[in-house]
């Protein structure tokens, strides 16, 4: 190689290896040429069969510690209908911005890892620690067969890192805004009233299990779950459907379902408030079905060296404090908490799953610095 | 006529007309043929054009007062798919009973009341009274060109009775129990609310309509309306439907709505109880959209002098004492009410709608000398 690699340069690469979610894998092919020219250690670990077939990728580069893991997607979600005005797979630059599905979420993050180890390694060729990514090829979606599986693959050949940083984009407008260091846990449930139906003239010959289910929505989401804690803002309960679908309007129904979400910080688990969930359908509506999903308990790994470290390569990058946050949606980030400490860190997502995705080409320079900084903090 | 005509051939003969709602005129021919013969005026007046065209018929006796009107149906609703031991409409006897579509609702109350006329005419030739029949053919449907229209025509030509007794089946397991002297009003209403759409995760960055929909019925059903009044059960509110639709569990939804029905004694207006339901979800959903009908208002015809004949009648008749009731679902009564003095009495209603929709033969014939005393008591 002449040089270190150039970050735009490897994300366009990537952009233009179509990757809707599961990836087919051709980006990961890509990726691991480029690894094991750097000295990488390319593990392909694809899991699940037929349609649910998950590429995934596991590069190591030296066995020292510490091990520093660099996580992340080559993944994208589907470029929707119409609209771009560059290709979704172009990879083409205009205006300062590399544009493209994944230019943000998360090809760009990926390419600043590999640009980083690449002038990392120009300055430091036999490092102290050692360096790893951590791909997967469905983060988008179900992610069954991802990150979950190629942790418990790390676990059994003892590759956990020290510490991981997971590449998705956390900033809201601008470069150093925020690291995300924790998440809230996610649960759906389910809820299904079973009434008796009836005339509405004649109320007390049926049940209506519409007034029941009010009653459970109304105390479910009556008062706030609590008022948030030292790094979460407050759990949130949203309903996000209630479906009777009775068109008639002189019968009361039979039934009565509604789905609802809560995003919950540490001052809760998922399994209490499917317990909390069921006593109040049980309350109002005995025999209610109460159907819930875990998707995931919130975690935070609190401010240490590790954190500190990417606090530091931030602030010296950007000029800008960052914020230590632990708000908005989940990412792959909760499977690898169960681990070791993860905090997350990437470009700016306001055009993340949008048409015309992209990337200022100076963000993705400075986010390569970024990485470089850490690296160098950290394995050097 | 060889002597007063037989109830149960009469109301066989109505059966053998199938008349699914809006009736296609036959059987109000058949009836109008009988009427003529027996020295009625009989005018037939159908309302409406096309699929909506509607038989009716008014037919008078006389001229002079006091005059009593008996008010029904021919039309049926449709008799099902299958499962009928007896032809809907082949009118057969077995076992003491009249079967077919419409034997109780309410073919077998007109028969009775004809039945009735004839055999008081033959002890009184040359009455006091007058007696009339008003017969819609669409009182099953949506009842727009049927008893509304026939009271306008009768109101123009000053045919508008002193009392009026409606044949529909008003007993709910013998004859003599109940006589049904008014009913609740009805209304329905559309909410439909419209928030913001957003992800779970970001609930500040939305507006959940499910929420705020939640409040709106929350509040409207958490209080009973009324506790009754002398002639009135309690007001009823129930909510018909919720519907939002949203199958992703992860995304506040953009919209939500429900439906609702109101049966309402005459503590309420159909008027009053709109502006309610307006200044609720006004609180809690600005911009809401609330869309009311009202079907009926509430009406009573408290105990007189023609209500006491008619439970004189029944108790004379069947040896009890009929409770004068209000409650249960709509019928043209709501219309008759805004011109005369109003109550129902008619057949055991068990099996109204059903398959093997039967009436006994027993109570065909207490019917008619129940409107039989009647006819004595108010026009003799
Ligand atoms: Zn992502
Ligand atoms: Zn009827």
């Amino acid at each position: 190689m002449s040089g270190p690699l150039n970050v735009t340069d490897l994300a366009a690469d990537l952009i233009r290896h179509p990757s809707v979610s599961p990836d087919p894998g051709e980006s990961q092919l890509a990726l691991g040429a480029i690894l094991s020219a750097m000295g990488f250690t390319v593990t392909h670990l694809p899991f699940g069969e037929g349609a649910e077939r998950t590429p995934n990728l596991f590069a190591r580069l030296g066995t020292g510690a510490p091990h520093l893991c660099f996580a992340g997607h080559t993944d994208v979600v589907p470029p929707g209908s119409a609209g771009w005005t560059h290709g979704p797979y172009a990879g083409e630059v205009a205006d300062g911005r590399l544009y493209g599905r994944g230019a943000c979420d998360m090809k760009g993050g990926i390419a600043a890892f590999v640009a980083a180890v690449s002038a990392f390694l120009a300055d430091h060729p036999e490092p102290r620690g050692s360096i790893s990514l951590l791909i997967t090829g469905d983060e988008e979606g179900p992610a069954r067969f991802g990150t979950l599986k190629v942790l418990e693959w790390m676990q059994a050949h003892d590759q956990i890192p020290d510490f991981c940083v997971v590449g998705e984009p956390t900033n809201p407008t601008q470069m150093g805004e925020v690291i995300k260091i924790g998440r809230r846990g996610s649960i759906n449930a389910r809820i299904t009233v079973n009434g008796r139906q009836g005339h509405v003239a004649y109320p007390h010959r049926a049940d209506n299990p519409v007034h029941r289910l009010l009653r459970i929505l109304n105390a479910l989401t009556t008062e706030p779950l609590d008022s948030g804690s030292e790094w979460f803002e407050p759990s949130s309960l949203q309903v996000t459907s209630i479906d009777v679908g009775n068109p008639a309007t002189n019968v009361i129904p039979a039934r009565a379902s509604a789905a609802l979400n809560i995003r919950f910080n540490e001052l809760h688990t998922g399994a209490a408030l499917a317990g909390w969930i069921s006593t109040i359908c049980q309350r109002y509506a005995p025999g209610a079905v109460v159907e819930t999903q875990i998707s995931g308990e919130s975690f935070v790994t609190k401010p240490g060296p590790e954190v500190d470290a990417l606090a530091t390569a931030v602030r010296t990058v950007t000029g800008r404090e960052p914020r230590l946050d632990t708000g908005g949606g989940t990412s792959d980030a909760r499977f690898i908490a169960l681990y070791c400490p993860v905090a997350e860190f990437g470009l700016v997502g306001t055009s993340m799953h949008q048409v015309d995705e992209h990337v200022s080409v100076d963000d993705l320079r400075a986010l390569t610095l970024i990485y470089e900084d850490l690296l160098k903090r950290m394995v050097a």
